[in-house]
């Protein structure tokens, strides 16, 4: 069992004290890791030293700055099974759902090493006679970033890569349940030649976040959290001066339209539905049918579909050349919630078509596994419907057209995706600008765009006025001057 | 004597009730207007209705929205001697210095007029394979602005064209102290052809900017007022999930290098001490000289050029072809806190070199005015440094290198604007880089950016991620959809 | 009958000699004015005058080259009905279609008085250690440019607010057969504030055009012209170091799919084939069906519509409050060049479904009017496929699929525009990146995009490596200087 | 002694027949190499064969098409040293001087790397009721580029790079002189994962450079070389309708003002002036003094630091720690021409102060050598300011202030590169604005920019309206199709 440690101002560190909490395999209950409670102190020396290290890094001309995230990248590539097989095994997604992070990762970095170009900022000859106006993006100082489980790797790497490649220093607080994979990928920052404080990386719960929000050397905070830990940041950070970008909640729509390829769909859905065990924040778990033929005949292929998902801890090797393996969700309280919810669907009158409780995995009995779980007949009051339940469970609703199904949509809490399943130019037109999401889908079940593209919701999906990931994020991690400037007229 | 109306829904509009509040003439105390005091309820109802319109306006093709952007622009230069005689009698600065603040009204309606180039999205095709990537911006929906006196009719114009053409509805709260420039203003916007709703003015106090900060329908708030007003917005806003842009104080530093030319550099920051006397957000309060000798210097002539300032009504005939006229400060109150001041100032041991207080304008005796002031031998921890003063009081320091009197800057609570004055590239770049200040000038005495820049500060100057005015403010405007889109083959 | 003048130096100015040309109304063959044919000396002496004038009006602030166009919108606007009423007598576009033209010209100023924002340079802090990067965008000199006769006033503006707006000085020569519109129109230009010479206005002929091609002063031409004209001017320009933007033929596609709306579709070919009486290179003239029953279909209400177009003098007052009223060709020698390729198609083999010869309209007899003529079962090698017949001449193609139709559009010499009738995603997207056609439609007649959006065909349709119009059309008329800057170290 | 193959379809290909130039080694006479005399016929082969590629290629998402750069990049890192080696062999700069080369490549691939964000498009909303506008951004298919002799490596990478990620296949012509270089980086490029016939490489002459002018399948051509060649490019591009970027010849200026520092400014003289033995084409070759003292001291102190410069092989190990060596000009002939033009000086009237005819390199006997040759009282008229010499003379100029110091830069034939030296910021101002060269730098000896700005040149230096490398190089390799988009509305 692994002991996991800090690494900060470049060096690997251990806390003071002997506070740990333990990492445990979802898929078999076993307890990998132990990793420490890094306390305030620590958390605002670390913060120290990262501002430090601003205070030279800053100066490093741009395209020095991202020398070493081409660096990172070959070294994440050429890692990337491995590190791929360390998320399976502390989050229990698949390994391809893990190889997919890995990618998403490489793209990330990629986009921030273009900084030279999207670091430039503008100048105009003549803003007034003999007078010029010049805008200059500079970095701002210490950021902090708080990891959620689902995508403990990933996540950090749509603010990481740009926060430095801009010239500010970051920090990351892995997740408490999940760390053990971005300890893993430190391992490889550490050889990519960043100098010491640029990265830091932090173990541990909630004495970090509080850092983050109070001391006065962070400049902003990004999170991927609840909704709830979202709006506390939000409200501290704008008290505390500090720029935010929360990502909370999710409960994401499909919509079915009556010409929809039934085929291609259905394998769409399920993938959408079931990958992560269903924790993923752009996971689908609303299905929308639009017209009484669509709903019945979606009911029953989705079903279909479903009960041929393979339940299993997906490193195990039966399973190495199925192509859709769930494994467990994350830990044994969030089975109980999930289970909890499905009772409460049933009791609310939604019709239980597929019921993922009482699932047995042979071999793997103290995994924390859920079955493919469906409900028919979900009305948009039901508390299935409103909750983000964040596990393999899917409601099919029933709507007359596009319009109704657009209603539910926004009617609700949560904006973070939502696609549409049809070839009519018109209806996704409609639906484009009319529903609102931050992310939405043409015949794709999860439309997280591409790193070259912006990540972020809407309503209580996302707390900010800046979206992650993509060449917009520079605007999080730089300031602009505004400069007007003119020199007396010399001689000559 | 004028009573002022609402403008709700594309009409004038009395308030219920009976509650006015006068507004004063500083120049000569003389009661020149009434204005309501809006009730929250009637604030709330004018959202709604602003709400209403939005509904509509945002699916108006860019291309018409800004057409009667175009039409409001002839009107206000058609009329721009009038209204800057408005603002001249109600606000008290000279009249250069109203149509001044016409012109950046009109600058910032030209930017906005091109808004079907700046609210384009993007496309990316091939974002993966027969995939495509597109950002669309949208608009939100209603934005409330809360307008300071010092600029009351130009501040709203940093926000107003660019919410509205984007496809927002935008409400105005006028300032209390001074409306009826805005009120004026409105009557063009209502010849302009705006649909009702998407424009409203509200005139009263705090029961407007509550609803801004409450009203689940507003989406976001803008605010040029006091930093303390600035943390309760951010907090607020930051609570409801709503935006915000907050502008608030500021103690704007200029440098005087040795090479300065000194003539034009003494012209340059007597406008800038003294404009408006002392009440700009842009304006200089601190000169801070590096060396000895341009201390002695700076000292000697800046009192000299101050004595020649003429203090008195700026609407008075007599005066109509002086160049350099400051007229009184804002109110009684005003005037009272600044004498304190620059008591407080001689009580902690500054030197007083030329003393404003006890100044009688002949004719004008009911007027708030205060003379020129100005401290020498003045010191980082003294109060009259670290507090914004809003006057004409000004105070000199001394360094001996640039580095020092950046130090200075950079300690300070508020980082709006900064400028230094030299001829050699090298101390302007180090000045450029390091200066923690929003915005930047080079022998340019007030540096408020011209508007095809954005404009803002930093530090406890401005609360938010995005900067009013210029090309980069519809990211505050508009929200990005990110859509990922793909159809399944057909034949042929 | 008037006699036209030049425009030079910001004065009206007759040439010398008396070589004029006469003007023509083409629906009743009178003679309504005659214009100047410019002598090679007198074209040289204005380019002189322009260069002149470029040397200052480069230096004025970008923002006050706007204030002018601002001015002249508002003029045009003002004086668009009658400026609409002299376009239809001397080119024989129905009312409509002239208005239409005069807010395309209102479009494209509205567009350019955005140059402050889109002549903006960049600027990069730290391009190495201690050194900054910038691009400043400058203007060029004097440009030229040649009208065409069926978009005498349009075209011009693709490209005039921009030159001027950016700080270059600007000739046109006037359309030879269609003058009067730009000369009326540059009576409002006279009053828009421009110093004299920033714009020239020519009339006459090829003198013209070789001065723009050979001066030494002229820095780029524009045409819009012949696919032949646009080669001599390219090579020209090529070997004289000139920019060139040069749009020739076109011959339009329009495809229609088996599920595409009919009665909208037909309406929109209708007004894309005889607006313009065939005129416009946007104009549609090829209409490719895919599948049988689309082809009989098309073919069937293509013919029945098209018998319903009355043909007539756009200004008669009874077809004042018609719908679709198509005026007649250019000249007689226009009207003979159709003819004859009518009596081509039907020797080659084409189905002549309804014949536009021989049509008289009653008290127009001199006009050089051609009725509707449709051709089906055309086949790509035939001569009145290959050939821009500028009338209202209208081929009908049969293929079995899209990608049937989208080759035959690819393997035309032209490039100009294109369009697809369906609601069908997946066609839509085929269509957009395989058809080789620079502005594409999706069920829209006439792909011309809006002003916001570049300009431009591909292959024989447009020689340039930079569009017209829109925000990049600045590339063309901007010049980037790349600074590379830094300062040695001075104390302090 | 090695026989260089052409790289055609992703493998080493001899040619037919046996028609072989020889590459030597300029610092020691050696022939080193054989590089194959590609025909007319094996040329067009070789360009269908990329336009094969082209026809999947452009349809690679972009994020894959970097792919195969990024790993390129770090093949080539690895490899530095050996390719920098090789490179100082054939063409005599010094090792220092290469390696600087490679890092050029390396930015220039790192910003092309960024090609995902580049190459996106517009997406407007709304560009007019229930209509929507795009620009997509499409490759064009195969692109030729010619290669100069003295940065064989290079300068294909301004190009290169760019062309193939934006989904373009690519050809290179290497130099004739010196291939050995980029038939190395092919053997990297070689392993970099790209598609057969992406990237082509022949060696030759002439008839390959026919074939890019003339064959139709090329979309594209780029240049570096004589400005004699890049009109003849440009004539026969614009004639057949292809693009072109054509770089052709300089003399480029830098003026020291009477503030500028001495030592500095000469070390960076020196490295201009020699570096190469003045064979880049962003060399200085003429040092304008402003004022009398400015000219004294710089021609005495210039003189004296010329006597330092080391002539030698550079790969001598004599050398290796060497600061500044000067190694060989390319050939006998250049040598030949060198020598003349400093003759002409003498005849013409400059003042000789340094001669570096007659020099000896012992144990190098056969190679090219010239030393450092200093003329002062150089005025406009002189052959020797007129004619790039591409050598190591240097020209010292007087004039009395920077007015007549831009002038001549203005009145120059070429508008390369220029400099000013000083630390006054308003005549860095006036530098920028009004001399007309593509290239400027401040206290910069070789303004050549990072690859994140463009590269290029004025008058006779540049032939094109797009420059090379940076973000703006994209517009070269794309053609932007606009679309204009509805759908019929449907029910619901």
């Amino acid at each position: 069992m692994k002991t996991l440690k800090n690494y900060i101002n470049g060096k690997w560190a251990d806390i003071e004290g002997d506070s740990y909490i333990d990492v445990e395999n979802p898929s078999t209950g076993e307890i990998i890791a132990r990793s420490p409670l890094t306390s305030r102190a620590e958390a605002d020396h670390a913060i120290e030293t990262a501002h430090a290290a601003y205070l030279s890094w800053k100066n490093v001309p741009v395209a020095r700055r991202v020398a070493p995230l081409f660096k990172l990248l070959s070294l994440l590539q050429e890692n990337e099974e491995k590190i791929s097989r360390t998320l399976v095994e502390e989050m229990g997604k698949s390994l391809p759902d893990a190889r997919a992070e890995m990618k998403r990762i490489f793209e990330n970095i990629e986009v921030a090493c273009g900084m030279p170009v999207l670091q430039q900022g503008n100048k105009l000859i003549g803003c007034s006679f003999d007078m010029d106006g010049e805008i200059i993006r500079l970095p701002l100082g210490v950021f902090g970033m708080i990891a959620p489980f689902n995508f403990p790797a990933m996540v950090p790497f749509w603010f990481l890569p740009y926060a430095i490649a801009s010239g500010n220093t970051f920090i990351v607080k892995a997740s408490r349940q999940v760390p053990c994979t971005m300890n893993l990928i430190t391992e490889y920052i550490d050889k990519a030649g960043l100098p010491p404080g640029v990265f830091t990386l932090l173990n541990g719960d909630r004495a970090i976040a509080d850092a983050f929000m109070e001391h006065p050397l962070i400049r902003g905070v990004s999170l991927v959290g609840s909704t709830k830990t979202c709006y506390e940041v939000a409200k501290k950070c704008a008290a505390n001066g500090k720029r935010f970008q929360a990502m909370g909640g999710a409960k994401n729509h499909l919509i079915v339209m009556p010409d929809a390829r039934l085929s291609n769909t259905i394998r769409n859905l399920i993938t959408s539905c079931y990958g992560c065990a269903g924790q993923r924040c752009m996971a689908a778990s609303v299905i929308v049918c639009v017209g009484d033929d669509t709903y019945r005949t979606i009911c029953d292929e989705f079903v279909k579909a479903s009960r041929k998902v393979i339940v299993t801890n997906p490193l195990d090797p039966k399973v190495a050349d199925e192509e859709m393996v769930m494994g467990p969700v994350i830990s044994a309280k969030a089975k109980r919630f999930i289970l909890d919810m499905i009772e409460t669907g049933v009791q609310e009158g939604a019709r239980l078509l597929l019921d993922g409780r009482g699932l047995a995995v042979p071999g793997y009995e103290k995994g924390h596994f859920v079955g493919c779980t469906v409900f028919a007949d979900v009305k948009p009051g039901m508390q299935i419907h409103r909750t983000e339940i964040f596990g393999p469970v899917v409601c099919i609703m029933k709507v007359t057209n596009l319009d109704e199904a657009i209603k539910i949509i926004n009617d609700h809490e949560y904006g973070n995706g939502a696609s549409i399943y049809t070839q009519n130019g018109f209806y996704v037109r409609k639906f484009k600008i009319e529903t609102n999401a931050g992310m939405l889908g043409v015949n794709v079940g999860i439309p997280a765009p591409v790193a070259y593209l912006p990540f972020g919701g809407m309503k209580n999906s996302q707390l900010a006025d800046i979206k992650a990931q993509g060449k917009a994020v520079i605007n999080f991690y730089t300031e602009d001057k505004i400069i007007t400037e003119r020199f007396w007229e010399e001689e000559g």
